[in-house]
């Protein structure tokens, strides 16, 4: 990505590898992502450019002298941000923060929307799949780098459980994701704050039991009329925009939980005696330690317990991701495959 | 109090029965709180002026008709905010936000500064105490009406258990009384944030474990260099001024709780990438609901458990309570009890 709007594919060198950590792994799938869209909207003009992507899974191509529980011809999956999963943050369940961690499409490595892409701390980092999975479970493995795990993570830090109503605000993938996870986990009711019809339809397959498509002070109080007055035990975040955080806030009920996962899009926000701490409300979450979460789903969508993979709309080549952008952009698509 | 600095002690009317749920107390004791020193600094000038104080132990003097719990005679301990003890929000444990609660000294229910007060919704709100208790005990018994169960409730949130590192930003009694909670809890090491000596000395008797005195960036760097740079599991902020909470940010470990009890002064703060979402870090907290605790913690002032009464450290009369406001705010002493 050049700027705002201006995606560009382009012929690089092949990543290789640097560290002995490393794996180059060439990409079966890839996506774009939610996030992908905020420098899509707000990159400044660049000579260099950004490399793009997060999400993939593909088949390992070679590996790092330190590499042993890896080998070329493995099919994986990758975390959106690579983590040594050792680290005593990686160890309590963090690994987005882990200490020898970090971002795909910084810091000298590259993205994987491409052919190929260098995996630091791949042993941490990577994990298998069955080489014979199904072609068709391939995307909802994908979700697991990302999208489906982000709701995941949304609804586990929410402590959403048996009993609980929970309200997730957006109808984005990862609010859908944030659904199917809340659902995963027993929430007794799922109201979702989304007014695109045919997303907060796929939200109901998803289990949720209530759509409201009102937003600002009227969503609220939709919502407040849906529990009795009392608010949502759980709510989950999945936007980014302080719009979405103040429904949040409006909608948690006394001793309830807001649980992030949308990239804020602002630094300050309220949390004082009028927002959060008069109700004794909790806020938690953050970028998702997908890492710790992807083991216990990879069996559950091979079993078909789940199919996360459902919020995928749309596939392009790597050649024409730049309409894939476009067409989440303008909410033509929800979710758009890339496979190169 | 009439406006910032101006305490006066006035003869009223008695309280009465307004309301069958309502009971009148005989004050045995009373004090002083930290968050009393807000209108003290800042409480615009008022013809009418508004009753203080809502932390008292005494003794019923008459019930309601639908108060059949309670007997004139009994001694009783009242948390600092009146509840139902049976609505929804009670019953989940947050008491501060009861349906039918509220706040002494406000919407025509007096201030515990005084010789008598009504107590509504007197049945969920009261919890007797043994009435051949020790004077002696007293103190230590009044602390559960506030500032020590405010501590406690401040640990609870944070999740403080075994293994844990506790940062307590705050040396005030409060910042005290959760340490002494967070010793209860199984903190294994304690870092009091808090340059008073003999505040600190206290907050070592109740088991702080390390000290540092340097505020701002340097104290946050001393507090991630006693956490082998990876920072606190669990910051408890028990001051309300922005200064806290950023040190709370500062320390708090990827992962982490930040649990506020310090009535927050301000209302928008940062909780962007930068401050929470980028660590995951949770923020919670709030009035503490202390009658969700209370009849816990009897037993263990009345065992010698714990000695939360040590927060006190001067007593006035009620005609000198002015006295005991200039003390408190000029630091030359923590606590004050106002024996009526």
């Amino acid at each position: 990505m050049y700027g705002a709007g201006d995606v560009r594919v382009e012929e690089v060198p092949d990543p290789t590898i640097v560290e002995p950590t490393d794996a180059v792994v060439r990409v079966t799938l890839a996506c774009v992502c939610g996030s992908d869209l905020h420098p899509y909207h707000s990159m400044p003009a660049s000579e260099e450019g950004a490399p793009m992507g997060h999400e993939f899974l593909g088949v390992v191509e070679q590996v790092g002298d330190a590499v042993t529980d890896l080998a070329p011809g493995d099919l994986v999956v990758s975390p959106f941000a690579f983590s040594d999963n050792t680290c005593p943050f990686c160890r309590e369940g963090f690994h987005t923060a882990c200490q020898h961690g970090g971002w795909y499409g910084a810091g000298g490595v590259g993205g994987a929307q491409a052919e190929k892409i260098r995996v630091p701390q791949a042993s941490g980092t990577l994990v298998k799949l069955p080489s014979d999975v199904d072609a068709s479970m391939l995307p909802s493995l994908l979700t697991l780098a990302d999208v489906y795990l982000t709701g995941y993570h949304a609804a586990h830090m929410g402590q959403v459980g048996p009993g609980k109503t929970v309200t997730v605000v957006g109808d984005g993938a990862v609010g859908l994701s944030a659904v199917l996870a809340a659902k995963q986990l027993g929430a007794e009711r799922i109201i979702l704050m989304g007014r695109h019809q045919d997303r907060t339809d796929l939200g109901r397959t998803f289990g949720a039991t209530h759509v409201v498509a009102e937003r600002g002070e009227e969503g609220v109080a939709k919502v407040l009329e849906l529990t009795g007055g009392e608010g949502s035990h759980v709510v989950l975040e999945a936007v980014g925009h302080m719009p979405a955080y103040e429904q949040a806030y409006g909608v948690v009920r006394p001793g309830g939980v807001i649980s992030r996962v949308g990239v804020p899009q602002y630094e300050e926000a309220p949390i004082g005696f009028g927002s959060l701490f008069g109700k004794n409300a909790t806020l938690n979450g953050g970028p998702a330690p997908v890492r710790a979460y992807i083991e216990a789903a990879i069996p559950q969508v091979l079993s078909g317990e789940i199919d996360p993979g459902l919020v995928f709309d749309a596939e392009v080549s790597l050649d024409d991701v730049a309409e894939g952008y476009r067409l989440m952009d303008s909410r033509e698509r929800l979710k758009v495959l890339v496979r190169p």
